[in-house]
């Protein structure tokens, strides 16, 4: 068989190592030439593909694609643009293998999360009965430490330690001024419906009585009074309380703490500012000094802090997903497989997209203490290692260097438009 | 004259490296053991005098004074608390005097801003009055930057990077998604009256059209229309439109947009909370889709990303206050020179405490440019130095491993006790 074209596109939020998992692919594929001929990114993830807007990966050296080891953000764009059922929206689908015919794609690299896996799983059965048969590969990206099967989700290693090195730094600033200054400190971390990102906040204390003294997480319904109780216990016994909430933390019956009210692409619900919300609940009853972080975007483009872990894993998932593509395998995503807690070892299998797609791994239960406030030793078990190793970017002039693509366009075969 | 014991106290807000000008003034104290013979530290800052609650640094060891270098938040706690004038409130002064006295203290090096500049001038007058002349020195500390004469203050370089590289870093995230998703990516930073911080976001941008688009000042009249106006041309010409507003931002007439309406210690308003003020502006009048961060205590503690140039002048201003306390020199603070621009060189000088004493050092008009909106040129001269080098802390399982000090107390010699 000739060689064919790769589309590579990333999906949804970004995360501070997305590229090295472009990194990986690229590479990877530069070394499978008799099968992979050039690698084409779409410009903003998936409606690339759609819009026949294409780059062509081959136009940037080897020193740049090496330096997308090092740099946060969608080196291409990303995009929060889900794929309907065939049903529903067969015409998107049928653009998208009228694109790869075009260009000659036999391979489809999907760097996302669930709903990506999803659509990845999808194409690979319509392009078969479209007669175009498209090799496709799910590569496991998100923040959010959700994906099931695999041992974490490249993305997440980092934000967890963002979260985890500012909370211990912040609460040690806390610490010393809680005498005659604010007593409680709220940092808001991301996190919709899985509260892993909001555990590996529990990393910043070591011992009992170590910050942070409170989390709250999506998977333990939020009950007022157990709150106030414990926040008021730790302003006197340790004289400050610090608190990481998750942006999904909700009552009971579901509603969360803080709901913009509007809704993203994927109809999920659009969060933010639930810091505020416990901060005024705080004060209202127990008049406390409050202040309060939300860490956004800061949190998951954090690059500067990236953990070494998840750089490895990023660039190994984009990597094995090559290797699997032009070994014959489709429809599977790389996932990681842990073989020992400590030291952290860890290989790359695959597994069938259809067992990934749509599905969300929760928090398990084992891992929130009893009074589902904090932490369990085998919650930390498992997190500390993914947290390992420190990655600096380089700099110049004091701040980061990161890499500039030509990202210079695939030239369009098509005569059609397509709107997304 | 017989070698006489210190007392050095941290005060208000502490920063990324506060600890690291305690470390430069025990580490060169311990050399001037014939002048000094013992550092007590205030425990909680200034209160720690008061109450006769001080800590003995000689029994910490010489490694843990060095990793103090390392350490973010006050090592031996700091203090909002502003000593009153002293006709109002002559008995603290006396108080002071009385455990100084008590414990043969005729040094006294306070680390902090404005008003610690005008305690310890006040404390070396009334000193001498009461015929125990203590030696007082100010060390500058403040992450607003906004003492007169120093070329900036220990602790604003490391803020000024931390936000340099968060804006960065954030907005690269953000132009990669624009297409799908946010448009607007808002980041509150601190800064109550001068916009020294916002300012160093500024930094992350090296060309036209690069993010920030839009810094919002306290020196610079908030113009709603003229912002909105700037965020749709932004939106429309990049895509996106990151903004860096400073917690002091204000209208015309002084009105801050976001007022807490609560007040600290030292009678200044507490803000907090402007980003959700501009972003909710930015949606009801412009539609966008919106995010914001609040970096809050996580700029000012985030050692993990200090300024290399910073921590050296933290232990420089330190170690240089010893210096001229043993070389007699009395109500002087240790300033930074600025020699040279590029390369940034820079000496210590000494300037009268009179003369810095609650003055606030606002951002230059001609670092602002025309349309009030990014800094310029000028600026830039002079903030990049400040963020230059880094200067990690060591890491143990994926966390900075910081001090750990003993702060055991000096044992009391007074009988009475002070209520503050």
């Amino acid at each position: 068989m000739p060689a064919m074209n790769a589309f590579y596109a990333q999906s949804g939020g970004v995360t501070a190592v997305i590229n090295a998992t472009a990194c990986g692919v690229i590479e990877t594929a530069r070394k499978h030439k008799a099968k992979i001929a050039n690698v084409y990114a779409g410009r903003n993830g998936i409606i690339g593909a759609l819009t026949e807007d294409m780059i062509n990966t081959n136009r940037e050296s080897a020193r740049t694609i090496a330096a997308l080891k090092n740099m946060p953000g969608g080196a291409f764009g990303s995009a929060r643009y889900k794929l309907k059922g065939i049903e529903e929206n067969r015409a998107e689908y049928e653009r998208l293998i009228e694109v790869f015919r075009a260009h000659n794609i036999g391979y489809f690299f999907y760097n996302g999360g669930n709903d990506s896996m999803d659509t990845a799983h999808k194409v690979s059965l319509i392009s078969k009965k479209m007669g175009f048969p498209v090799t496709c590969l799910g590569i496991p990206k998100t923040v959010d430490n959700d994906l099931p099967i695999t041992d974490t989700c490249p993305g997440f290693g980092s934000v967890a330690k963002y979260v985890a090195v500012s909370t211990r730094e912040a609460a040690m600033d806390v610490a010393s001024m809680a005498k005659t200054s604010t007593k409680v400190f709220i940092l808001e971390v991301m996190g919709r419906h899985a509260g892993w990102i909001a555990a590996a906040g529990g990393l910043a204390g070591d011992k009992p009585g170590d910050a942070p003294h409170i989390i709250l997480f999506p998977e333990v319904p939020f009950k007022q009074r157990a709150f106030l109780k414990r926040v008021r216990e730790c302003v006197q016994k340790y004289d400050y309380c610090v608190i990481v909430v998750s942006e999904g933390a909700a009552y009971r019956d579901g509603r969360f703490l803080a709901e913009a009210g509007t809704r993203d692409a994927f109809g999920h619900a659009q969060l933010g500012g639930v810091a505020p919300v416990v901060a005024q609940m705080v004060r209202d009853n127990l008049g406390y000094k409050y202040h309060y972080a939300i860490a956004d975007y800061l949190q998951r483009s954090a690059r500067h802090i990236a953990s070494a872990t998840d750089v490895k894993q990023a660039y190994a998932v984009g990597a094995a997903a090559v290797k699997f593509a032009v070994a014959g395998k489709s429809a599977v995503m790389p996932v990681i497989k842990r073989v020992s807690d400590k030291p952290y070892r860890w290989t790359i299998a695959s597994a069938p997209l259809s067992r990934i797609a749509n599905k969300e791994k929760m928090l398990p239960k084992r891992y929130i203490t009893k009074d589902g406030f904090g932490i369990t030793a085998a919650a930390r078990r498992y997190l500390e290692p993914l947290i390992s190793g420190e990655d600096y970017p380089p700099y110049v002039n004091g701040l980061p260097k990161y890499a500039t693509l030509k990202n210079v366009s695939v030239a369009p075969k098509l005569q059609t438009k397509f709107v997304v």
